[in-house]
């Protein structure tokens, strides 16, 4: 089973490489950039079939791993499916 | 406009973070992980408002900044729908 995993900054978090890509951006000539946010994917192959018991686990690895869950939130798809 | 622009490694090209994930969840008693590939995701606020003209400055701006397109693929979500 595929999963993916979305670990993005909360709001009010400073995001440098967010600015850093937005001021980029406007040296290269693209306006209209009124924000941008840098956050990571991390896709899983998981072996677990059960849909309820894959997305226990990715919470589980979220909390203890792939998130910093004091300044990070993580939002997680199973197949193409967000989350509820 | 809300664009959502995933950047992740084509198939083939190492992953080290990937493998340092996969490892790490194995080491904390996660069993049944098969593979794991991280990449990014750059959340960009548009002042433009046609959804045509915007995937096109975002394909644009995948070319020339936030994608290694030697190495790395990127896709490209609207408002939350996904490339045709």
């Amino acid at each position: 089973m595929k999963a993916r995993v979305h670990v993005t900054l909360k709001p009010g978090v400073l995001d440098p490489q967010g600015k850093a890509i937005e001021h980029a951006l406007g040296t290269l000539g693209f306006t209209g950039v009124e924000g941008v946010r840098q956050g990571k994917v991390i896709e899983l192959d998981l072996a677990e079939t059960n849909p309820a018991q894959a997305r226990k686990n990715l919470h589980d690895m979220c909390e203890k791993l792939l998130a910093n869950t004091v300044i990070e939130n993580y939002a997680i798809e199973l197949d193409g499916q967000s989350a509820p």
